[in-house]
Formats: C-alpha cells, sequence, structure tokens
C-alpha cells in the first residue's frame, strides 16, 4: 500500500508516518496532533470511545479530519457491534464530540444512510468501505481545493511575479487538517507545485498553537515560512507585507458567514482595512444549507486550563519553568467572519462569492 | 514613608512589597515584573547598566515607568560619576533600551534640562530630587487620568447602571506600568472607588504575557476579571459582551495614530466593527508633537525566543514541559492604532478627540 504516493503530498509529507489517519487492518493509525511538532508520534485507535476521546482530545483535529475520523469510528463501532442500539450509540457520542464543526456531522450522516438500512452481518464491512470512501473524496477534494486556489492565486496576484507571494493563515488547514493536502494550504502547496514561490506567515495560534503544526507540516513540505504572534497579523498587514490571507473554515453558513479558528475574524477586519484579499478554502462539506446565518453556529467553549498553563522567558532569557495561572478564564474556540469580510470562498467545486453559496444546496 | 497611603493604591497593591519603584536611599528598589505573576520578587537596582538591563529585559515595563525607570538610572549614573561624559553617557545607554515609548525620551530630557546646567558636584543631589519629582508628577498623572476616565465611562454609559460595566484592555497599562494607578486601568479603579461594578475581559497579551500582568494587578485590587486568549476579543466583541474598549499607549503621534502593545489594533477594529467605543489613556508625556503620524513612529523587534518558547497540554490534559520550537519568527512588540479607530484619548488634562491632539503642543 502507498497511500502517500497516491495523494502527492509534498515532501516528506509523504512519509507514512506522517498520514493523519489511515486504515491498519482492523485498528486506526493516527498521528497524534498534540506531540508535534515536537515528537512523531503515532496512536492505534482499537475502538469507538478512544476515537471520540482522540477527537475531543484534538489528537485529531482540523475539520476535514475529524469528518473522516469519525466516519472510522463509526466502522470501529460496528466491527465490535453493529445492531441498532450500537450505530446510535456510535453516532451519538462521536456527534457530540466537537460542536462546531459540521463536517463531523456530514460524515456521521453519510454513514447512518449507508449502515442503517443494511442488516447487522453486511454493516463491518460496509462501514470501512464507507469510512475509506469518505477519506478518499476529502482527498480528493484537498486537491481540487489546491487547483481552484492556485488559479485564485495567479489570477489575484498577476503582476507581482518578481517576488514570492506572501500569503498569511490562521490555525492549521493543511494536511494536518485533513487525509490530503489541505484546504487552506492546498493552494500554497500546489503553488509550490507550479514552480510559484511563495512564503507563509504563520500564525500562534493561541491557546493551542496549532500554528505550530501549520510550522511543522511547511517545513517538512519544505515551503518558506515565519511564525508570529497572533497580536502581529495587524502590523504585518499595515505594511503591506502580506498578499492574501487565506484560512479554513470549520462551518459555513447559508449567507455565507464563515465560522473558523478564533482570531479568524480579526485577521479578516484587519486584511479588509488594509485592502488585502481574505479568502476561505473549504469543502462543500462544511457549508451547513441549514444554517442560515453566523449567529446560529454553535461555538465551542474549551477548558480554562488550555489558557493558564504558561511559559515564559525570565530576565536574563532563560526559560522559567512551566507554571499555571489562577485566573478566571473564557475560552471560546472560533469565531465568526462576517460573508461581507469575505472576498472568496474556495472549493472543490470552485471559487465563490459569498453570496452565491446558498444558490449551492443540492 | 508610607508612599502607598499617598498613592491611594486600591486593595493589596498598596502594599509596598506590591509597589512598581522607588528610591531606598542610593539604591532604587524594582518589583521584577518578568516574576509576576508566580513570584512577588524585588530587585536592588545598584547602577546605570543594571538599570538598563532591567528596562531592555522588561524587569519594568509599561511606557511612564521605563520614563521613571531611566530617571532614576540617570540619578544611579551621576552617584557614580557625575561628569558631562558620563552624563551623556548615561541618557545614550538609556535612551536606547527600548526604542518605541517615547516617555523614556521625555524623562531623559527632562533630566538633561535639569542637569546639564549644573556643575559636577550638584548633580547626584540634583539628579534624585528631579527622578523623584518625575516619579511624583507621572502618580499624580495616573490620579488624573483616572478621574477623565471615570468621567468618560459615566458620560458614555449612563443607562447601563443595572449591571457591571464590562471592559476589555490589552496589555497592562496599569499600576504595574506605572508608579500610580495606571493609565487604561485608571478609570477602572476610580469607577471601583466610585462604587461602580466593573469587570474586565484581559487578554493574554502573547507572546509576553503582561495580561498576567494585568490578572494579577486586578485580583490586587479585587476587580472581578477574566483571561481571555487574544485571537478570542472579535467573538467577544461581536456578542456584545464588552461596553468599551480601554488601552494605554506608548507613543502618540501628533495627528492621534495611537502606537501600543502589538494587537491593540486588532482590538480597535473589532471595537470599530462592533460599534463599541475604543478609547485610549495615556500621559501627556506619551504624545510625541514632533512625530507628523504613526508611519513615523519606531516599532520594536524584539527576540525571536519570546515566541519560541512554548508549553501545551498533552492528549490527557497534562501539561507537556516547556520545549522550544526551531521555526524563523517574527516578532514586532507594538502596532500603530489609526486615529480613525480612536473614539478618545484620555490624558491628566481631559479627554479628546484625537484630531484635537496636535492643538495641545506647548
Amino acid at each position: 500500500m502507498n497511500l502517500a504516493a497516491d495523494l502527492a503530498l509534498p515532501g516528506a509529507l509523504s512519509l507514512p508516518a506522517h498520514r493523519t489517519l489511515y486504515r491498519d487492518g482492523n485498528v486506526v493509525s493516527v498521528l497524534d496532533q498534540t506531540a508535534l511538532p515536537f515528537e512523531v508520534r503515532r496512536v492505534r485507535i482499537e475502538g469507538l470511545k478512544q476515537m471520540a476521546a482522540a477527537i475531543s482530545g484534538m489528537q485529531l483535529r482540523g475539520a476535514p479530519l475529524i469528518g473522516v475520523a469519525a466516519a472510522h469510528g463509526v466502522a470501529l463501532a460496528m466491527q465490535a457491534d453493529a445492531s441498532d442500539a450500537a450505530l446510535a450509540a456510535a453516532l451519538a457520542l462521536l456527534g457530540a464530540t466537537r460542536p462546531t464543526a459540521v463536517n463531523l456531522h456530514w460524515a456521521l450522516a453519510r454513514m447512518a444512510a449507508r449502515l442503517q438500512p443494511l442488516s447487522e452481518d453486511e454493516r463491518a464491512a460496509a462501514a470501512w468501505q464507507e469510512a475509506e470512501a469518505i477519506a478518499a473524496h476529502e482527498a480528493a477534494t484537498s486537491a481540487a481545493i489546491g487547483d481552484h486556489g492556485l488559479a485564485w492565486l495567479r489570477s489575484r496576484l498577476a503582476g507581482r511575479e518578481e517576488r514570492p507571494l506572501r500569503l498569511m493563515t490562521h490555525c492549521n488547514a493543511g494536511a494536518l487538517a485533513t487525509v490530503g493536502i489541505g484546504t487552506a494550504l492546498a493552494p500554497i502547496y500546489a503553488a509550490q507545485a507550479a514552480g510559484l514561490a511563495v512564503e507563509v506567515w504563520v500564525s500562534e495560534t493561541r491557546p493551542r498553537n496549532q500554528g505550530l503544526l501549520t510550522a511543522w507540516e511547511l517545513e517538512q513540505a519544505g515551503v518558506p515560512h515565519t511564525l508570529i504572534a497572533d497580536n502581529a497579523a495587524g502590523v504585518l498587514l499595515a505594511r503591506g507585507e502580506v498578499d492574501a490571507v487565506i484560512v479554513g473554515a470549520d462551518r459555513i453558513a447559508r449567507n455565507g458567514d464563515c465560522a473558523n479558528k478564533v482570531g479568524t475574524y480579526l485577521k479578516a477586519l484587519a486584511a479588509r482595512d488594509c485592502g488585502v484579499p481574505f479568502v476561505v478554502a473549504a469543502p462543500m462539506s462544511t457549508v451547513d444549507f441549514a444554517c442560515p446565518d453566523g449567529t446560529a453556529i454553535p461555538i465551542e467553549s474549551r477548558d480554562a486550563d488550555e489558557l493558564r498553563l504558561l511559559a515564559g522567558l525570565d530576565a536574563a532569557g532563560r526559560p522559567q519553568r512551566l507554571r499555571q495561572s489562577r485566573a478566571a478564564v473564557c475560552n471560546p474556540a472560533f469565531d465568526v467572519t462576517p460573508a461581507r469580510l469575505v472576498d472568496a470562498i474556495i472549493t472543490e467545486d470552485g471559487v465563490f462569492a459569498p453570496a452565491a453559496i446558498a444558490g449551492l444546496a443540492r
């Protein structure tokens, strides 16, 4: 099996050890993203509860990936018990792991539609088949987003070919968030493959530091990049050091409002204020046509300890030891960028103005 | 000597151990802000070079405080050698510690004007006297900013008395940034003293986490507060959970553009987008009348290690050990909020529209 070559992941991202998730016989092999960028550690997921914990604990994260992971979680569950009750319980447990990303529910709905009509003894095999089909679909989707995104980059950035394209992203919407080349990072990898010079501003993405995942991933792929504090996005945009901002999404409402990792809205505001294009790259499975606008998107609130845990430098520049603040904390994990601040939404089906999203409902 | 009572610092902030800086005979006693909020540690500053290192290493930080500290650094230098050459060297060394905050240069210019005409044997005593006068001036300035800021809060927030005022700040512009009750936090302490219920949203302020200083300080003063990731400011503003944003400044240009801790511009954009007032509280010593606009303000770039040092939680929610990323880093310490996004500038002389600042030149 040579999955990596099939997916055309760039550079060292093609190593099997770096794949986010794949079926390995009767278990699922997962790259533990809580250990990155410091350690490449794989985890064997052997059952439903372990998969649910891996999603809620963010060993697996990224909207497309958690959809694929949830589908594999259903397959693990069906392998152990394929009764109607077990199927309903698996769908409920996995559906409750993360509230904001709608791809999770898209994938679970697809699993339910495939499995509910079947008899118990057909379900385990069909569940693996459907989970792998969902993974293949998401990998192909990433590639298509890369192609459409590259065309968009070329069209908007024509005339600036004499120096590298400077793109800013937020959080991680790359290979690590998918089973392919990513969403927001897909056009960047496509640009690199096409011979365009690209540089990426990578935001730290507090409190979970997913920017470090992006930096790790871009390093594996050989794409030049620079880490910044989330706070620094505005001054870089104001200085003219960014050609476009490109991010992923966890849920897109029918009106084009986009929920994504908390802090995205601030980048969109700064991009607009500085006249820099702001684009969202996401699979169509991220669009929630039942959701009228961003105010209806549930925003996950995560544990205070994500924010309380601190390290710093002392006056002599030496690392202080790890310490825990006692402060009361509010920790929303996502925010909503209004459609009016989004210049384009790049999907596997093409590039759309946010207002055109509603017309894509099937 | 009972400095604390003179300054009317609220709650446990009035403890001598919590004072940011005071002269203690022939040395200067300083609260080491790199140890906060985890440890209350005082440092004896005995000479010029030690003071310069304390400012550049951020044991002392906050625009008004580093002005006071630099003045005390000149006094320490004059105590050792009061020659013209030593005075010039002290002014140069201290002036080069931090580039953005103009209060530093204001205080050094005041020291130079006082000391240069004197004979060598008059200088040490005069330097201590002038440094203490600058400290007293800044403490009185903080109190006046509190009074004017409270009046502004009352006028803008009338009719909302049935619930606490919810104010958002950034970085630390409180008692810890001054030798008094602060700049941005001064109106909050004034409101508390006047019996108004106040709650404060405190931004972490990566990469140096000065929000933890604000949380510590508000805890000492008994003001309810909640820590948030810098990224979360937008979603809280959009949800209507903030009545006003109030921040300090490191340098205000003649046209009203305000340089402050990096990330301030993003908060100002979100406040404007959400219809929430955004105000800057700063002493007149922060206004640089020689600076036409924000583009002329030098922005300090700090060490990559401030951003590379990381801690996090593992999948089981346990603290990971302290680790160092290898990523390339860009670390600007300040940004500029354009005057058009600033609703008011609160100084010791009153509350002004940004456009009125130019008219205040003496």
